[in-house]
């Protein structure tokens, strides 16, 4: 598909919200770096992972750092041209295509405006179907590839090559430190890998599946009374192993935030409208990680969560949540290789330090 | 001058430890390093900077770090040799000679047992004829050379390359947090230069100078009633803008230790052996910075200060400083080059926090 409106693109970013499942950055300064190419007649192709060349080279390029400080640091174009070159240079050959690291939140419309940029294609998936904190946190490393070579830079052209580590954890570890000195907030071209591998390892649709959400929300609010209607069309398909429901409809009557560590910890209390007595609870790691009903776990990582307003069915980040908002909580199936136990044990709850095993959300229905 | 027996890798060390100025690390691991390599039958040739040609390629190699670290993890030989090929591979071409960036302490043995290992000469000659515990804190930095690329690796083999930064301070804060996480204590290939750049930005014959301090105490002591005399002739040459003397004979009567944002801060306070009056006080920041009696400032950075056993004259690093301990204290001129205002505004007093302008120690006598 080929993204050349200013509609398209402000559907994708209200679909990466979504996808966002709370954390992922905002996907605003992408969108005007997109709309912008689109103005000026630059567009981007998001290709199918089928058309490919096995040995093509294909490369993620995200920011990495605190969503707060991008908004206030609206990105040059320059900075992931410049990565791609070096990426490009080290290797001794030309990227044939991008793919993003995650389809959540700010990194699902950075590749694309990179790609309108410098006339690549971006891949029709990605390493998680959603937004996760860590670099490690993809299908790609889960199956082997390296997030090495690893190239950072920020605005000021400040530049840093993560060669080589011994696990693509080490490679976060390091991303995060030098993201902080060099500002809180820098881009970066990672795991590059051949078109054999994005068509084994990666979440594959999950751009197009953004682009439905978006689109579907947009739609239902002209075509339905609930717009919520015509985006659980489209993410709850029981034939196609994709579940979604309402986990919750309510408002917030607590929450209770706390940076540490560079995390968004919170914790989210609500209650229904009409007065009654059940309690819901949201627990926030950055991303939504669990869903608690009457004390019992109705959604829980790597299943997505996804807070929108109730009257529009907008999205609404974790980070914008307050009391009295009257919200909306989805439930949303995780892609099925992202509950293979291999993935599990890299971003499934015990990556986030919570006891409790995971179970899929059409499960604990 | 050929390097090729274990006397005098010995008085390099103890040389290097004169130099270190009370920090630096203990030159012990490398001084092993470079005994093996001698025992296997190899050399290292240190040689003058005139012997290069202007268009040669000059690299320091450096350790970065805890040297509380270093000392329980010993270097293999491998890391450096792999520092020097990566080196090579990203300028593409052959490294011609190895500068150490500062001639006190560990990193200037690690040089040579590098340049013993792969055959390259060492040039006579550092960036600090002392000690400094910062990456930007040497001549070739405040004469336009930059610290990048800068490699990075561990005994593991994570491996990080600094391409580029606005400043080689912003270099020091990346490799700083970069060594935190890659075990507190790596290895650094860093300052790629012309051999003209070496003639015009280094200290020159800094390692002759601390082969001779090493020697002559070593000699002193068979030579002389007090085996300082013998490093005081060395140190002490006026007509050559070279000063040296005895600041304080005395005992240790108290040391308050901190360790704070990575740094070693300390201060200690002397009493002469006779109960006399006066008091001495050493303040320490990893390095000695300053010496004062009586309140008044006798040597302050960059000029060097050193400890010495006031029967033996082997030098004692800071931290092994105890209650108790009876020691002479020697001031050192710096470099001529090392207290022009630009020096002075990298590595002078005020870099360390301290109020006091830099007077040289020949004039505060």
């Amino acid at each position: 598909m080929r993204i050349n409106n200013i509609e398209t693109i402000k559907d994708l970013a209200r679909g990466a919200v979504v996808l966002g499942t709370g954390g992922g950055g905002d996907p605003y300064v992408g969108q005007l770096l997109l709309q912008q190419e689109v103005r000026n007649g630059n567009f981007v192709d998001v290709i199918n992972a089928r058309e490919l060349d096995d040995d093509a080279l294909v490369v993620s390029v995200a920011g990495i750092g605190a969503p707060t400080v991008l908004v206030e640091h609206l990105q040059g174009t320059g900075v992931c041209q410049r990565l791609l070159s070096r990426m490009e240079k080290y290797l001794g050959r030309r990227v044939d295509a991008l793919i993003p690291a995650e389809v959540g939140g700010l990194n699902s419309i950075i590749p694309l405006a990179l790609g309108a940029q410098v006339g690549l294609p971006v891949v029709d998936g990605d390493g998680m179907g959603r937004a996760f904190p860590h670099i490690e946190m993809v299908t790609f490393s889960v199956y082997g590839k390296s997030a090495c070579p690893l190239f950072i830079e920020n605005e000021l052209g400040d530049s840093v090559i993560i060669e080589n580590t011994t696990s693509d954890r080490k490679a976060e570890d390091v991303a995060r430190v030098v993201t902080g000195v060099l500002g809180a907030m820098v881009y970066s071209a990672l795991y590059p890998m051949s078109g054999a591998d994005v068509k084994e390892k990666a979440i594959l649709g999950s751009m197009s599946l953004c682009l439905e959400i978006g689109r579907s929300i947009r739609e239902g609010r002209a075509k339905f009374d609930d717009p919520l209607t015509g985006l659980l069309e489209v993410v709850h398909q029981p034939e196609q192993n994709r579940y979604a429901h309402v986990l919750f409809d309510g408002k917030i009557v607590d929450i209770r935030r706390e940076t540490r560590d560079g995390w968004h910890f919170a914790e989210v209390d609500m209650r229904p409208l009409d007065g009654g007595p059940d309690e819901f609870q949201l627990g926030i790691q950055n991303e939504y990680l669990t869903a608690r009903k009457n004390g019992k776990s109705v959604c829980i990582v790597p299943d997505l969560i996804c807070t929108l307003d109730r009257e529009s069915a907008e999205p609404i980040t974790a980070e914008k949540l307050k009391y009295g908002q009257r919200l909306k909580v989805l439930g949303m199936s995780a892609a099925p290789m992202m509950r293979r136990p291999e993935c599990l044990a890299v971003f499934g709850p015990r990556a986030f330090g919570i006891e409790e095993p995971f179970v899929p959300l059409e499960d604990l229905r």
